[in-house]
């Protein structure tokens, strides 16, 4: 049941569409997390254009998930985007701990944001039907992201 | 042992600084995460400039942990920022869930910053001996956290 | 009929892409009115937040008013943002004459960008078959008008 | 009576000053819907150059408006911006519905345009005495539409 | 097949969306070449806004292709873009050579940004099923060139 | 008797014109000074928004005082902004001292602004017939304070 | 007789105020080419901020050429700004040729400022009457160009 | 003979050198004063492009006199681009007294930029043995004027 | 012939100089759309800096070939950019179909810049003596293509 | 004892603290007074310099008094500056009234700014013990007023 | 002996604090001399990546070394930064002449860049004492040098 | 012989141009040197404007050196700016040390000024059959440093 006093979708719409938009916001979250561990942590030759690089997706990241929670909001529910959170429904594998060379986070980095379109993409369909504002968000942001999927896994040799 | 070979600080000052640093680093991650968790799910009449204040903090609180993390990075030691790590280790209590009005964000937030802050004067005070870089980034720091935390309590009644 | 010699929509998809457009320009430019009315004549204690608030919304209202009547226009048909057709045909409530408290312009304006908000999804639907270049448009300033009306009605006890 | 505790005119030059503030408030709102009506539905040759020279008159008589609002707050007086109150209280005559050539455009603006500028040179002479505060917002206000009045008259035959 | 190890689309849907995406790729770039041929090659007294006009289309043609062709390359595919392949296969009518005046140069660049816009929409229906993000991003270049196209066509007699 | 040699006035208008501005420009930096304390001792609820909108009263009475003092300056008269100065003629009554909630803070500001304006009123006057350059000055300076005011005192219950 | 169909004066007033503005609209542009001399031409210990601060006194006098210029048209009287006009009716001395040290060119350009102030304020007071858009224009003007001859009268010793 | 100790040039070609830069210099100062006139005093259904264009031309034709007048200094001799000076040497034909229609300006603007750019080009010649720098910063001025003389006379029937 | 009546270059200079001014731009236009191919379609480790510096090359060649047609028809003749001229005259080799490895892709654009440079520098010599204002706008060309050659080429092993 | 409930220092160095910065908060705003009186009242052939670089020094005196104000209120403790305050406890000489040429002028403010920085130098010792926080910011803040003391002191003879 | 009569610091801390800053002086513009070199002389495939890099480390040690030496200054002692001092008292060993591939380079920097580091550093600890302003610049100076150290050496293999 | 395989210039023309160029490099680089020490050592009544036009010639030779460094690598020719090879090669007589008073400081530069544009004026004049594009871009730099040399000069008695 909405928050607020004028709800913006009818109650099953509602619950229906808030599930799917908190499930790719953790994963957002998770995946900027991820992305500056990287950033932090990449070694060898590349580095240079794979640390600014990574710091891109980022900041895609860290507005999308601002902006899916700002929806779920929005629509009258609570967004949860805690570390705990994270760790308990994240659908990214954990990032290795340490230094790694420039081959290596290329594919762990890439291996993650494939994962969070394909969560996004998932969404898309059924939100559709529920809510073409949500619909809409979440193309604009899958946009964004598999172009960043491109330009990463166009280094894997 | 440093990462690097040619190391900024003796073995001894590299391991204790990075240890101190790293503590830091978690804190102002999970500190970043808890204020946009506040920023979203705040209501009630004071909703508007709490909601605005709080997007400072989590600015200076992820641009604070960039440049810990990169100066953890700089002496030659891994950084860890992972969700998994903040989970274990942070030494902020956990956000409570759901929706919450202006005075209960404002105490809740201020007890927060306060705890960071508390953990970045901890410590200041052995990295005086230990590498003067890394003191002076903290106290630049703790300079901007502080006021954020005076404008936050200036507004509890 | 188009005015123009190269339409870009069938004859029947063009009137009723145009009447639905025209209906949500009508709301549209009195919404923009109406926040300024609200933004001149707000006072007591919250006057200050709430004043910028509503210019945000007003700044919306009018960059959204434009592109959906240059919309009509590209389509061929007229379209039309006079006084006196605000006033015959607009789907929201006249303004409150006068000086109002913060919490009473809070509600009269969370009340009219809700029925705008209303409004614009009952042509989102349509629209999809008709043209989904318009459908595109009216789901962006949907999105953003919702985004308001979150941060407007967070601010009702 | 002014709404404040701190009135910045007398009664009686308050309610004059007030008075042929809100004639000018409205003729400004209305000339900005009007501008922008003639923005959208011009065509022909010249569309180019007439379609973006109103767009800047439109944004002159907003800022004015806004002002002129806002002085008659400021000397404590509710201001009136609604669509009916143009409707009954404009002095502007109606713009005619539909597309227009550029000729007819430029010479129905020209006319609105002068209009306004006359009803504005009749308020700024009795303000000498009343108030030079608002006599000054008016002449400079003035000093800018008859310069866009140059302008839009100097492209008819 | 894919380029990448990560397909964003099913092997039907991606060699699909390809041929889609290439077809309007070939016609921006070619809609580019040929607005500035225009913008250089106009003459008379309407010159000057009409050439300024026309270098708004370019700019927007010129990313559009950016997008359309990077958004091939994202899915896996290679794109094309080069003179010989405009030869080929653009579906836009080749410009006339040598000077033209006002009239002439407005109907040559409005047919030809009316035939790039029917094969944007002859390509925004099947790419609704075969891959949204395809569709939304074909939606926004299409809405920003029938803007210009009526701003073009509104210059006609 | 001017400093320069090409006197701007008469030696009579001189003279009364610096000294009815010699008056405005110690109100204007006493005002300075006390929005500043004001925004620094502010507590409570509405911390947030005072702090920030007395910092704008801050700025308008700091480029104000050095549009004044500069414009005696040049009527060839020596300038007085000195702190002694303040206190012997300034004709804001003193701000007390120490932390004070919002509503406290909001009326002795808007006392204080109220009294510089009424200062300002009353150069105005003379000065339309010794120098109609420093009249528009001060009259420019008088409407941007009223329009603080307004929004000062509007938050006052 | 205004060039235009809606004068904004009535026949006398218009002439007078035309040949005031005209008068001015000379002595500026006058100003401007000989501050231009000064500036080219200006040797010795001095140079860079004598050389530097009569480009800023250039700037001024071109901006209030234009705008005067400018008014004149609007009021729909032919403006004359052509180099004979210059040497004809320019109320300045003719600059004397060749280089010169600081303290002359200082000299120099402060009588013609001044010069250039006195035929202003002589225009300002009839304009009170005649036209007071006009009025103020000039006021403002004036109120730039006696801060600029403070600052070089300051110069002298 | 060079004002400077550090000539730049031998005594022969110093003086040839700033001769032929003398007379373009007086010619460039001539167009920006006519180009204003034009600028002010065109009307007719194309005066909005005509009157931005010829603002461009000034705004080139100043900095090319400025650079101009500061090569001359440069090379030692005194520049002079004063009001009796243009009157006497400059090589383009007065500018008719008056407003006039649009093509008649542009006619009339045309023939005086196109006797700016002869005059250009006749010092181009010989300063290519006498001074390679001027030579150099005359073709770039030459190519802006020539660009803009196209733009112009690209209006021309 | 030239087009305008008043031409810049006597009739053989003119033809003359704009055949060799045709034959660059058709260069430049081609080394556009093929760096844009390359932008696109490189693959592997060094994708990152060689995608980026791509398209400042494409920005230079745009720019550039802008630059030149509009230089032809600044001396009265038409410009070429078209498609179908591109295929028929330019002198760069086919870009070569498909996705390539980095060292591939530097080497096939270092020689298609290269060439392009030996064009430019063929008709920069006999431009001296037909038209030194195309010469200059030629060398400028050159140098900025010369100093990307050098970063491609150097990536060379 | 600090008006918050959560004190950033113990209640010694609390008290000890707020006392060392209050008492440069003191001189800093005194030093920005004086400063802008020197800079309205110098008069000689140096002025221009002169007059900009006091400006700022204004700057940075008003930018550091308003951090140090903050400090004081963030650890808890009223900051007090009022003119009264300024006038009792202010460690600088009063400037001396009137006009005064260059030399006297830089050697007053010279001797006012070096007093201000032996008063910052005085604080920041203690504090390396009681708060480095706030060391450090005197540190800054002494940084750069001993910078801007050089640059004046240098232009004694 | 300070050059200057209101002495920084006493006479022995005064030369002491001097010759630590001239130490690090000279290595900051040799530093900056020497990637510079290396910035043009880089070659092979990760030519851009390191060539972009070492212009930002010029870029820091070049503004690292004007605070330096306007600090020996501000003490009033002489600063020495001409090419025979970098050559007689650089503790950097001398940029080895020629092309370098990209490995050879990011060692040979980093060498030098940890050489500067460790000099600066040498300074820090006896500057606590002597003159903590002159301490806290050289500690963020080490800070960014650092920082460009880790990014460098991070790329060896 | 080129370092690269597809050399800009002949084998003779190349190693002639780049000697020249070097010598050019080498005067750049060490006059950046020395207006820096000039910038820095300077003091007396005229300190503030020297202070600040010296380093606008060291803005300026900084820019130029990099630029013709880079043009010799272009060719293929590597380039030296290194400290030794600035003591052995630079054709500038060496600064003094120490402080110096204005106009001692004005004729030192001004001398070295000089030096570096007589070099580069002999560099010009072989240049032109060499290479065009190296000779264009050392008159560009030759008219900066010449205007440089101008107001410096102007300075002198």
């Amino acid at each position: 049941m909405s928050h607020f006093t004028r709800p913006l979708l009818s109650g099953e719409a509602e619950s229906q569409t808030a599930t799917l938009l908190q499930g790719c916001l953790v994963d957002l979250i998770d995946l900027a997390l991820q992305m500056k561990q990287a950033h932090w942590n990449v070694v060898g030759p590349h580095f240079q254009p794979i640390h600014e690089k990574l710091d891109e997706v980022v900041e895609t990241a860290r507005e999308a998930s601002d902006e899916v929670a700002e929806r779920i909001v929005a629509i009258g529910v609570t967004a949860d985007g805690r570390a705990a959170t994270l760790v308990e429904s994240s659908r990214l594998d954990a990032f290795p701990a340490g230094f790694h060379d420039g081959p290596t986070i290329v594919t762990a980095c890439s291996d993650r944001l494939s994962k969070t379109c394909v969560g996004l993409r998932e969404a898309i369909a059924p939100l559709g039907d529920l809510d073409p504002i949500s619909e809409d968000l979440l193309i604009g942001i899958t946009a964004e992201l598999e172009k960043h999927l491109w330009m990463l896994q166009a280094q894997e040799k």
